[in-house]
């Protein structure tokens, strides 16, 4: 602690020069955290308003710069919430991120389900590996060759869905109180689960269509302290955006000199409208520092809670967690995946899905467009089933929320997919279910709620 | 920090002087826990032996006394390897704690399961209520009144077993670093799940028959801070005890007065071999602080991973914990066991595996008397299906797991029933799988190498 200079005449002044001084002396170097307002106040035993002037005035003169911190999360409420309204039958649903159960093979999964409970019953009512189901995780490994990953079943544990992956990846990796960065928008799930584990999200700014900022991580990651990343590999949600394979070969060597552990979601790589599936992070790193996360529920069984997660050095605390998480999974529901993938069922229904999808993505952009007030702006996602819609600067979702629920429509607002609350001016809707009339109309009925809302 | 007195010769002396002033002016009153001997040792810069040998003076003065300490646990390693082995079917299986499936329902209730797929689908083929299915809740709360429990189905929520319910509960309830009351010994998971959630483990006295000693309890608590206690309500894994519904009612009167909350876990409690089933916390509970887990895992569907929770005011906690760790249990299996227990056909089945356990476990005692050393003392549990065996002090079930594996047999040994890795001189058995000759000549083998060691 310096001693007051005693030259200036007002407190914010003094406190002005004191910092000026530590500045020019190198003692906060560019990209110092600057104490927080409550702190510099006590310590100085100065208000808090002479704190703010003086922030005030050094940010005027260019000597310090605000910049977005990282945020604990406070979502779990909302999520509940929200939840519960996507799962409401008499909403249109354009919330739901889960396909409409008439277009998965549903029947002939099922069927696989009976079968092996008829061969298999007796020896599966029993607690089942804590990794999983040698059988499913033959094929999920054989599958993954296609994306370039040279995978034995060994290296794989089966999860309850790629959110059991990727909060057992997180609490592997972490401790409560560290600072995870996240693309922004991201999933609102995976923020309610950094708020469950004690950790704090930091948002990296990230593009639309290719994903995050590389230089921009690499500037922070000079000053921050981050624990890990959490990125989608492909298609994410909600702006259906998928990095470049060199971009992200740039992330990975970025993150090995760092040291940092990535945390890949690759829930919605399967469902690719162009040719080439999008190629996992695994699949490009040589640093084994790449935790992979995803599932059967955005493309097939969504009521079978069947995920895996690929841990790499990190896989004997991702199955100590596992243990203490669910210990194990059902049985049954694995063996009839298994059956079903090796079968080739699972990849003749994913090529008519694909179509299936992005002909519903293209209706539903189609409606928006014609009934949205013009200055709203669409996504453009190559795969997945997420539209995300930005509207001018100042438009309140949530009142369209309420509005909208009222009608009998349900979507969600943009800001939950933020940990600081940004892009509340924005929703995100699914194009999950079947088009029909309902959605057509319920699309319509926001259009026009949010044209009214404008004007 | 006091300067050191002079007076005393040796430097052991100084430190003993010094504490009897601490004590003597009530800076340290009775209960204090005494700094560490790493950390005396570093702020009066002498050796660490001199502090302890400053510690056994005091001791032996009657001024200071040894008490066992709240520990950080460390047996994930321990656990994953002791699950492989005890799911091993090339080994005798005294170490498993699920009822052979034989013993189980398992072809009905996989045609409940058919059942379900065909009727319920494709409607079932979505993510579904994180609570989990209606209709299991309106089962499971209406099998709750036998136990007292005026339970709704709005109460309860399901979970992925009684491990994820106990895990859902102590997140809800704790912070990392905080101290949890077990009993001693207490089920190894319970202690791996405290471990992944950074909790410690305070061991409180327990009776082999009556669990833990409400007094011991009730003196802990006037002077260390104690988050939360977590206890069996019915025949405890390892020794079977279960506490009167008297001692039951004091703890509950204890725990409302600290306004701690309690976790009971009930998974044992439906295995009774007498009349009556033990009482749960939480049906003789007015204070609204109990959390209640169980599951079907023990006595039904081991490998549909169903158990439930009932947190009262914790529940939306639990909720927000839930949707991060699993979001949702698959619906056909929810779907299969309510089918199953509306039918009664639950009940049924309980009273005879009831009686075939019964008489299991006391095949499995005569087996032990008759060829383990004499001075084995074994447990007399009144209901599941785990014997505690505890061996003369020394004795190391350690050496006895290595020898049992090489001779084809599996066991649990004690000391992982224990976050201070007492009990090392016990072994628990599980008379869990049909008894069979190979059952019995499992045990005997045990017997004759446990005499051979104590040779």
């Amino acid at each position: 602690m310096q001693p007051m200079p005693t030259t200036p005449v007002f407190r914010y002044e003094q406190l002005v020069a004191w910092t000026d001084r530590l500045i020019d002396r190198g003692l906060w170097p560019p990209g110092t955290r600057m104490p927080s307002v409550r702190a510099l106040s006590s310590q100085h035993k100065v208000s808090v308003s002479t704190v703010l002037q003086a922030y005030r005035t050094l940010e005027t003169r260019g000597r310090i710069e605000a910049r977005p911190r990282s945020a604990r999360v406070a979502i779990g409420h909302t999520v509940l919430a929200l939840l519960e309204h996507t799962a409401n039958p008499a909403l249109v649903p354009l919330g739901c991120t889960v396909p409409d159960a008439s277009l998965l093979p549903t029947v002939p999964l099922d069927r696989a389900l009976t079968r092996a409970a008829r061969l298999h019953g007796v020896r599966a009512n029993t607690y089942g590996s804590a990794q999983g189901e040698v059988a499913l995780r033959q094929e999920i490994a054989r599958r993954a060759i296609r994306t370039g990953q040279a995978l034995s079943a060994d290296e794989v544990v089966i999860t309850s869905g790629c959110t059991e992956a990727i909060t057992l990846a997180l609490s592997a990796v972490t401790r409560p109180g560290d600072i995870i960065a996240v693309e922004s928008p991201t999933y609102f799930g995976q923020l309610h689960t950094l708020e469950v584990l004690g950790l704090k999200a930091l948002e990296l700014p990230t593009d639309p269509v290719r994903g995050i900022d590389v230089d921009a991580l690499d500037k922070r990651l000079q000053t921050d302290s981050i624990a890990a990343c959490l990125l989608s590999s492909s298609f994410n949600n909600p702006m259906g955006g998928t990095m470049r394979d060199a971009d992200k070969r740039r992330l990975l060597a970025l993150l090995a000199r760092h040291r940092l552990p990535l945390i890949e979601d690759d829930v919605y790589g399967d469902i690719h409208f162009g040719r080439d599936r999008p190629t996992p992070f695994m699949a490009l790193d040589g640093a084994d520092n790449t935790i992979y996360c995803s599932s059967f529920s955005k493309s097939l069984a969504p009521g079978y809670r069947i995920g895996w997660i690929v841990a790499g050095r990190h896989t004997q605390r991702v199955m100590e967690r596992r243990l203490a998480y669910s210990l194990c999974s059902p049985i049954l529901p694995q063996l009839a995946l298994a059956d079903f993938l090796s079968a080739g069922h699972y990849e003749r229904h994913l090529r008519s899905l694909r179509r299936t999808l992005e002909h519903q993505l293209l209706q539903m952009t189609q409606a928006v467009e014609a009934s949205f007030p013009p200055a709203t702006r669409v996504s453009r996602p190559q795969g997945g089933f997420a539209l995300w819609v930005e509207l001018p600067r100042g438009f309140d979702s949530h009142a369209l929320f309420d509005q909208a629920l009222d009608a009998g429509v349900c979507f969600v607002p943009g800001d939950v997919f933020s940990a600081s609350r940004q892009f509340r001016h924005c929703l995100r809707l699914s194009a999950a279910s079947r088009w029909t009339p309902a959605m057509a109309a319920g699309v319509q009925k926001l259009g026009r709620l949010a044209t009214q809302m404008l004007v």
